[in-house]
């Protein structure tokens, strides 16, 4: 049965996963291979109708562990919907943020029991783990000015942006914590370098972790 | 395209739903009538890992809403994984609990604000809204009495059965309201009535309510 594979990219706002992810996708491509890009929270309309829910900020108030309950709801239907058929399919999915998220955004910094968290983790992936997880690092006085400068004029900060620097340091803080103790899973890249090296960086850790076969 | 019908059952503990929903598929299936008989929370395996939490009594202590959430959770895997793909194979589904019982359980007797409430089914069910709903109406103490001779020796109540009498009876006229609030979905049959009348009270509404064309 085949089985494709699972690459998933975290980090803080503006540390360039989105457009790393994009060039990621041409890199598999160009393999013969079938890659899907998505995105979290969102990834299949449900999803996409909780993330509007999330990021509109009007579930802040029930604090983190609802937060946590309604990203895992939105996760849920996006495996369902999306990756778990991909992966049947012997695609390739790259996501734009997953489970490390969650566990930095409202378990680390939201403080939840970490059993809990846990324990909620496990339903909701069911055993799907990444291959692979690129965590991009970079100091959140950058990301963050990165960020506000590809907002429209006008357009205001979304949930998370909105957060304090020190939430900000917290965060990476928490990221680089996982990449440590999960270090067969997750490789840690530094994105203050210029995008196109960032893309050089991931794509050999991607050929070496992922190897493809020469029939593919 | 085909459709089938989604046929949900509720009302309180020991009202009878499971015991009427095995009744009713031999009826439907006597049609030539391919049934899915499911339940929730559960009825598939990520929202049965679900449900062991819920009903362990360990999510209460986070309140109403975070129980909600976790229904919601479990019903999207439900909808997506069983209910939705019988539905567009044209079978028809029979669910013991569904929507209703979030309403009841976690809407009117958590108190949650009816319009958080509201979004959260909206997003949930995405318009699988039940072609027929059927209230089995009944009397706590004679439920909670059923439900205790069901039980096992040594074994314990579950989170819903243990609440007090006065719960139940609030959750009793609950059901009895949304009732009156959709009557084209809802119809409210008296389950005092032994087994077998009830089932033909039942199916006399489903017959009347959900006609088969003849060539079926």
């Amino acid at each position: 049965m085949p089985h494709g594979r699972l690459i998933t990219l975290e980090g803080g706002e503006g540390a360039g996963k989105s457009t790393l992810a994009r060039n990621l996708k041409e890199r598999i491509e160009a393999l013969g291979l079938i890659v899907t890009l998505t995105r979290e929270p969102g990834g299949s309309p449900k999803a996409e109708a909780i993330r509007e829910v999330i990021l509109s900020g009007q579930v802040k108030q029930h604090g983190p562990f609802v937060e946590a309950l309604m990203f895992s709801a939105a996760r849920i239907d996006h495996i369902d919907r999306l990756i778990a058929p991909a992966l049947a399919r012997g695609e390739w999915v790259l996501c734009d943020r997953f489970i490390d998220s969650t566990r930095v955004y409202q378990g680390a910094l939201g403080r939840i029991e970490p059993g809990l968290l846990a324990e909620l983790e496990a339903v909701t992936i069911d055993g799907l783990m990444p291959d692979l997880t690129l965590i991009l690092d970079l100091d959140p006085t950058i990301g963050l000015a990165r960020a506000a400068r590809r907002r429209a004029p006008g357009e205001g900060t979304d949930r998370f942006e909105s957060e304090t620097l020190a939430f900000h340091r917290r965060l990476r803080k928490a990221y680089l914590a996982i990449a440590e103790a999960e270090p067969a899973r997750c490789v840690v890249l530094d994105a203050a370098q210029p995008p196109a090296l960032l893309a050089q960086a991931a794509w050999a850790v991607i050929r070496e972790r992922l190897p493809v076969p020469q029939t593919a």
